[in-house]
């Protein structure tokens, strides 16, 4: 993997290879941070633009206000999100993602620490987003609602602490899955790892309700334009059995943006009907 | 707070206000990493020692492994340590506490990030210990049974996730309790963010499987030695009834040792016969 861009809030930019974070910052020591990711591409008049940019920066605030951090500098963020884009060949590389970066700072005190890294998608990503990906179910050990209830457990945050959802993707990888849909105690589908999880059943989207799990922009996205075409997209609980006779399913993230589910832990899942309109309405 | 000391794992000290990771490093973006921490105070000759220094190493190990990150370079944290304790002035601060920290390194290739830190125990941290704290049960939206049988969850790993044992403790002291306990939906109490419950129930000392939770090295300090003393310590699955009607409960940790629980939620409990007793024990 080719090493990122690194930009700071002042809007320079600065080289990645470079150690730029204290050992005792917080975000190191006890992953006490928050971070969002955006797709950046080009736009209609050729320039670089990062998709639905103020979502992003509108949900990085409510990620630190739910961790209690100080509000994110957005002008800062939005400095160098526009040194990365300036920077970026997008010849060479269309699609990127932009990461924002804000931990808690030093432990024995200190501003913050703040910066954006960007990468270009993967060969792999793009393959799963053409392709689709193998998935496997496994148990998250907590109920979403129970959580949505227990602020401290930091519900709907995208925190720093993303040690399990990394162990979940290698332990699928390593028994040959693309990627993960966790599942509550009492059965309820929940989400991906770094995804969201939509259903089709009988032309109807479906999608866990946002309880306890991370409100995706991608959804959102979808929520919002897929009435506009005739397609009515809702939360419902979900269990294993409604997604095994699904007429098809999909992973939703900023990056990839759309990865079809073609098996569950080994069942082949059909490709949805509605799997090209759902495109044609997240690639716009 | 003044800052910690910090030392590298060829044994030389570093300025620790300098940058020392990668912006791009796992350990940051995504909590992906593992840590231990260890007391440092002057052995029976006067040298600076490291409190059950092998456990603390073996447990670091443990914790790499779960993660499947590359085993620590033992060795080299042994002479960190060293470093730190030859720097470190005893008169001044005769109690530290030693952080050994290993990430997964940078996102887009490179070796582990390994280092070590050493900072005073606080003086909020030495009333703790003499005084006891008040704490408060909050909900740990999982099953210690159901999460021990999931690998992907990182049962007993101490990650360098921890950004919800952070906030739990924030929230604790924001409503004037100086610590908190975990339960379970089912009810069963758990651990602490940061330490280990036990119990004196009519002389026997209880404490929660270690299903799911952090193996303590100070409760297998206690557990080594007690007997010794005549005193019985034991798994045994307790709930907040439990504790409510007890003897006496105590929170052990590496850097605090033992704090007893003066009350819970308010209701204050009996400072156990057995206190003093214990608090000889884990001195040695």
């Amino acid at each position: 993997m080719t090493a990122p861009l690194l930009a700071l809030l002042d809007g320079t930019l600065a080289d990645v290879t470079h150690p730029l974070i204290r050992a005792d910052d917080l975000g190191v020591v006890r992953g006490d941070g928050v971070f969002d990711a955006a797709l950046a591409r080009r736009g209609p008049d050729g320039e670089g633009i990062v998709r639905d940019r103020d979502a992003h920066l509108d949900r990085l605030a409510r990620s630190a206000a739910i961790l209690q951090l100080p509000e994110p500098d957005r002008a800062g963020f939005g400095r160098a999100m526009d040194a990365l884009l300036a920077a970026w060949d997008f010849d060479a590389q269309p699609e990127a993602v932009i990461r924002l970066v804000l931990t808690r700072g030093p432990e024995s005190g200190g501003d913050p620490t703040a910066f954006a890294l960007m990468a270009p998608i993967s060969v792999g990503v793009l393959r799963e987003r053409a392709e689709g990906v193998s998935i496997t179910l496994l148990g998250r050990g907590h109920d979403g609602d129970e959580v949505a209830s227990m602020p401290w457990l930091l519900p709907g945050a995208k925190s720093l602490s993303y040690s399990i959802n990394m162990a979940a993707k290698r332990h699928a990888a390593q028994r040959g899955f693309d990627d993960v849909v966790f599942v509550s105690p009492a059965g309820q589908l929940l989400e991906g790892p770094t995804s969201t999880l939509v259903v089709d059943r009988g032309g109807r989207l479906l999608t866990p309700p946002q309880d306890g799990i991370l409100a995706s922009l991608t959804l959102e996205h979808l929520m919002a334009a897929a009435p506009g075409a005739g397609i009515e997209v809702a939360f419902e609980r979900l269990e294993p059995a409604d997604l095994l006779s699904s007429d098809g399913a999909w992973l939703l993230s900023s990056g990839r943006l759309v990865a079809a589910v073609t098996s569950v832990d080994g069942t082949e899942l059909p490709r949805s009907p509605l799997d090209t309109e759902l495109r044609r309405i997240l690639e716009v």
